[in-house]
């Protein structure tokens, strides 16, 4: 089994995507928001890649949720802080999200034959549900404006650790590109400390000044969660698979 | 001071390189011949794209050095194994020199203010000469055909360890790309088994299969030299700093 790792958006090709598993990961915030969103008890999501996308796909009772510079748009009900997306406020509910990064990951997969959304939150879940569906494994790192983003490396670690663990012996057979073993390596030496590291990284710093700090430490309690978000029909929902944590 | 890590040859942009230092990383095995053959009493190095233009720099008594992939170039004198490089052979002698990555990257940091030659074999004496010179600095892993190579990832951590050490309080004044964070990740988790690694990485695996597996035995020795290769009028020479180690 191939397991290979993209630093970012930018260095994916559709192409060399289809028949494959494609984990996206947006650690800071879209990935670990999508999850939290399902894991409160909303229905489904429709990521879009422009505001006026969601605008159009906007029916009465549908939440709008997303940003723009890590920002809320304007008009809509939620940002892209995952401490937003509480029970009382998307349980029953339908969302639809656009950010800047993950939701264009999102939709940069949709070759491929099943495409998971991955954070710090699910990552064990994640490469459990993975492993199982037996394809070869691509994991796409969302970045920034198409820069590497270390937070989102740090979690490809995380699965590749995971993915190892699950396969024991049989991990002899998993084909890992130079980058995948390098965000391994780089896993290995912060899993204790990886809300520090997450304070240190670009994007940790630019959300603590914006005073998103809380997001921060929230995003990096890693394997808080089971649930796995998977897309189906163009909308991510939990995927109906149980996993252990 | 600005400590950024590019993954491959590609992502440099020229512009982006004037006024800059620049450590061109190529640990297997360009960087690490270079050195060798410096160290050996090799005069000076010219770094060329292609056999062609070796060719045509080519003088009675020079020397002719280089690869494509990774054997050694028809009439030409030496191949890319660094343990080619004896004092016998290149004691006194000009190089030319082309290989299919690391050379290449040296052409295109043309523009920077200073270009440094880095490998495992002297990253702490390429540290401390870099941050004597006091301008930002930019790593170029040179990488294979345009994609990241791990070796060179690990070196480019092993610099900013050194540089984080030699700068002590001050290096609180670095500001890193979350690239280069990533790579001092994984180079502090391998350093006492970088060899290993090295074994386990794409180029490690291809040179042991092609018969050059003691390069990577010689190449992973860490601060076994104290040279520094710079590039002075087109030509890499030993740079007339002294460095301990």
């Amino acid at each position: 089994m191939e397991i290979t790792v993209l630093p970012s958006v930018n260095e994916a090709r559709a192409d060399e995507l289809i028949n494959k598993t494609v984990i996206v990961i947006d650690v800071l915030r879209a990935t670990s928001t999508i999850l939290t969103a399902l894991a409160h008890g909303c229905k489904a999501i429709y990521p879009v890649e422009t505001v006026l996308q969601a605008k159009q796909l906007y029916q009465p009772g549908f939440i709008l949720g997303g940003e723009r510079a890590c920002k809320k748009i304007p008009g809509f009900d939620l940002g892209n802080s995952p401490l937003e997306y509480t029970e009382d406020v998307i349980a029953g509910k339908t969302l639809i999200m656009t950010t800047t990064n993950g939701t264009r990951a999102i939709q940069k997969a949709n070759k491929a034959c099943t495409i998971i959304a991955a954070s710090l939150l699910n990552g064990k879940a994640c490469a459990e549900e993975a492993l199982s569906l037996k394809k070869d494994i691509v994991i796409l790192c969302s970045g920034t404006q198409d820069v590497f983003a270390l937070e989102d490396g740090l979690c490809a670690g995380q699965l590749i650790d995971e993915m190892l663990k699950l396969a024991g012996n049989g991990s002899a057979g998993f084909i890992m590109n130079d980058f995948g073993l390098s965000m391994l390596h780089a896993f290995r030496h912060v899993q204790s400390g990886i809300l520090e590291a997450l304070l240190q990284c670009a994007n940790g710093k630019r959300l603590s000044k914006l005073g998103f700090i809380e997001d921060i430490h929230y995003c990096a309690q890693r394997d808080a969660l089971s649930l796995v978000p998977v897309v189906r029909e163009g909308k991510l929902v939990a995927s109906s698979v149980s996993h252990h944590i």
